[in-house]
């Protein structure tokens, strides 16, 4: 091993063990080389190549420090095959299999209501286009996709101020392929990518399925997302790609501001670093104006945004798409070789659906009816839980995040309830196994009626018997 | 570096550049050890060494000797990302490409005539699931999938002698999804997998995608399929699972015997090696015996057996499905984590549509009609290709596969004729670059009709002009 390798593992150690802080100073080359006998070239070269690894970082004219341990790296497997490594999905994987069970209350789902979702008249297109022939099951939209569905979806786009051509739109089998495409596109394994903290299952399971190393920033407990914490991993990390929710955030349920969605946008330019945009939510906004995207402030096309039809039409639509910029062409050659294509179909009917009316009349009322029911279950929420429970409420989406009393932990309760038919979502499917695991996610699309009602007075019970230690 | 691995790698480097040959037999322990200086240990270890990577075998009591090259072994980049390597699936994406244009004759097509798989009966059934409110667009089906249409799928295997239990069956979007999440299920980055050296390019791309190493064997120039060459591979390399089609072989078009098809499933159980077959052509038979598909004579469930609707409904169903045994789990992990389900209002219609008499009379009505038009298109060829062409028919299937004069590269008719909007399917998709170019793989499932058959007279012509070199 050369020594400069060595002196830089042996700094690494000091670091990783925090026996040397985050921005503390170290010693300057020549202090180095002497108390060492390295040379002042090899440590040089070792403080070189601990900044090209993100352990440290220079300030002009001042020397070099110790990075912030952002939050830990966690070096996931590159393994592809879950046969050898299946135990971190099957939390999630049992969760999606206990939802499926029949006369289960599924408060933990991530769709909303299907009930809601239904819309006669999208549904009549979708049987008339299933009549035509030689359309309905051919291959006609095949990637990109279909070219009307691409117009319509990039007029909404211009609408909203995101000025899109129709060729940089790719219509993927919902917004987890539109997703999972995009990071494959932009990485590759052993690339470092940035998370929040807590944020939907799919992207830690995406980053172990690449195998990816992630780096993860905590939320910021005002604004929802912390700027600062953000530079830091953008400049001390050899970050590849960002996967952030910044709109109606899955499972919190915050919305950033424009402000810092703007320097968002402004800091991925600096860096030279790729924001894969999570926005499935986008439509689903109580209050007049709807939020905007950091992609609406990304002038160096930066930002590959990702949206969905699971959320506002039905999640078996298996429809969603990408605005992807130069990276449609890579994204296509990946779409090919694994889903081929979003159904022709579904691709027909929606392209018809969007350009009448009746879609942001569909919307309209969602929005009213998911933004009446949400409210009744917080205001119910709010009487019945103990007064150690907080309720995280946001007019936007159909969660609830609420934080159980100190020291809870979610997942006890989680299995109690399961006993009972109710599923909820404990935060350990959200992160990583070292944070405070005192908060579960409600869903709340669905209608507040008796079963309902007695399901969270079950979970109250619940609540109050981990309190007092009835429950072990 | 130890020295056995020393001595191992300068024994490869003897093998790889062919200056041991196959079969030759290697100097005993005693020898080597005498000649080289090492110790009867360290010759051991080596030996061993190279006998677990593949490189030679052991006869009972006699020594060791160089394994065949059955094919070369071709490391494939482990790298997920098409980004950075781009160039191997080019040929395919453009090739796919091409046959999205208009007014394209699309001989080169992997798909068959959508007027001919459209089903008026399946579309009313489609477009009566479409108005089902809370069914069309819901996530009822979610993995393993809708438990009727599994049923029905599991009844007809169960009719062809495959005894088949609904559990053992997961639905997915598409034959690609389905050998996809197959060959993931059972790999990691680095394993071996066997591929026919001439195969459906998806399978290429597959193991790219995941970082295999390929073992390929030659087709049999009788059989199609060579049992000799198969076992050598299974016996000296440590193969994790096959991909084989021995059905209705795309692009060649043949289909195996039962012996040979038998003696795969014993030699699979022998050596302990998992099989995924892809069997996507199984009904388009023109003969009165369906077929028996390697998963009949498997009694020791070493085969996931992967099919679809896409050739015999329309490409547009997003449909298929694997009978994964006891993979279904880890299958479903890998789904649920990916395209997360086949289409709900899909599943509903293909169930409705499998359980009525109407299923069986469309396939009848297909064979019939794509056995007309397959014999129409080889008598034609026939009669106008030059004498210096043969063409491979079989009464299956709508391919017709060709070898074109001695020394001509098939890529460059396939340039030629793009220019006229004509795009045939050059052997070089299907196979590794080393190998003969001078076959075309034709679809003869569209219509014969005078635009189809001067697109082939234009083919006919260049063919001539090429042997003729007027084409450079």
């Amino acid at each position: 091993m050369h020594k400069f390798k060595q002196l830089a593992n042996n700094i690494q150690f000091l670091i990783e063990s925090e026996s040397w802080p985050a921005h503390k100073k170290l010693p300057s080359l020549r202090e180095q080389a002497q108390s060492s006998g390295y040379s002042v070239m090899t440590v040089l070269n070792a403080y070189q190549e601990l900044e090209a690894k993100g352990w440290i970082y220079t300030k002009q004219k001042s020397g070099y420090y110790v990075s912030e341990a952002i939050s830990h790296v966690s070096k996931t497997s590159n393994k592809l095959a879950l046969n050898t490594n299946i135990e971190i999905n099957s939390l999630v994987f049992d969760h999606l299999k206990h939802l499926q069970k029949e006369h289960v209350i599924p408060l933990g789902s991530a769709f909303p209501s299907a009930s809601l979702l239904c819309n006669t008249y999208f549904m009549k297109t979708l049987s008339r286009h299933a009549k035509i022939p030689n359309s309905a099951l051919s291959t006609d939209s095949m990637p990109p996709g279909y070219l009307q569905l691409r117009q319509v979806i990039a007029s909404r786009y211009s609408l909203n101020g995101i000025s899109t051509n129709p060729e940089d739109l790719v219509i993927t089998s919902g917004a987890l392929d539109a997703l999972n495409l995009a990071l494959q596109a932009l990485t590759k394994p052993g690339d470092f990518i940035l998370l929040q903290q807590t944020i939907f299952y799919g992207a830690w399971q995406a980053a172990e399925r690449l195998g990816l190393n992630v780096i993860t920033i905590p939320e910021h407990y005002q604004y929802g997302f912390d700027l600062e914490a953000f530079e830091n991993a953008l400049k001390n990390y050899p970050i590849k790609a960002c996967w952030l929710m910044l709109n109606v955030h899955n499972p919190i349920g915050f919305t950033v501001s424009n402000e810092i969605k703007s320097t968002i946008a402004a800091l991925l330019q600096k860096y030279e670093v790729y924001l894969i945009e999570d926005d499935v939510y986008q439509e689903l906004f109580y209050e007049k104006q709807k939020p905007l995207s950091v992609k609406y402030f990304d002038k160096g096309n930066y930002v590959l945004h990702c949206s969905s039809f699971s959320k506002i039409l039905g999640a078996g639509i298996r429809g969603g798409w990408v605005n992807s910029g130069k990276f449609s062409n890579v994204i296509q050659h990946l779409q090919l070789m694994s889903t081929v294509s979003a159904s022709n179909l579904m691709q027909h009917a929606l392209a018809d659906f969007m350009s009448s009316h009746h879609y942001e009349k569909h919307l309209r009322q969602l929005r009213l009816k998911l933004h009446q029911t949400k409210t009744a279950y917080y205001k119910l929420l709010q009487e019945i839980l103990p007064i150690a429970c907080e309720v995280y409420y946001y007019a936007t989406g159909y969660f609830l995040w609420i934080k159980l009393p100190e020291g809870m932990d979610s997942s006890i309760l989680y299995q109690c309830l399961l006993e009972k038919n109710i599923v909820i979502a404990p935060s350990i499917l959200f992160q990583q196994d070292h944070l405070p695991s005192n908060y579960i996610r409600l869903n709340c699309s669905f209608e507040l009626n008796d079963k309902v009602r007695r399901a969270l007075q079950i979970m109250v019970g619940m609540i109050h018997d981990l309190v007092e230690g009835k429950v072990v």
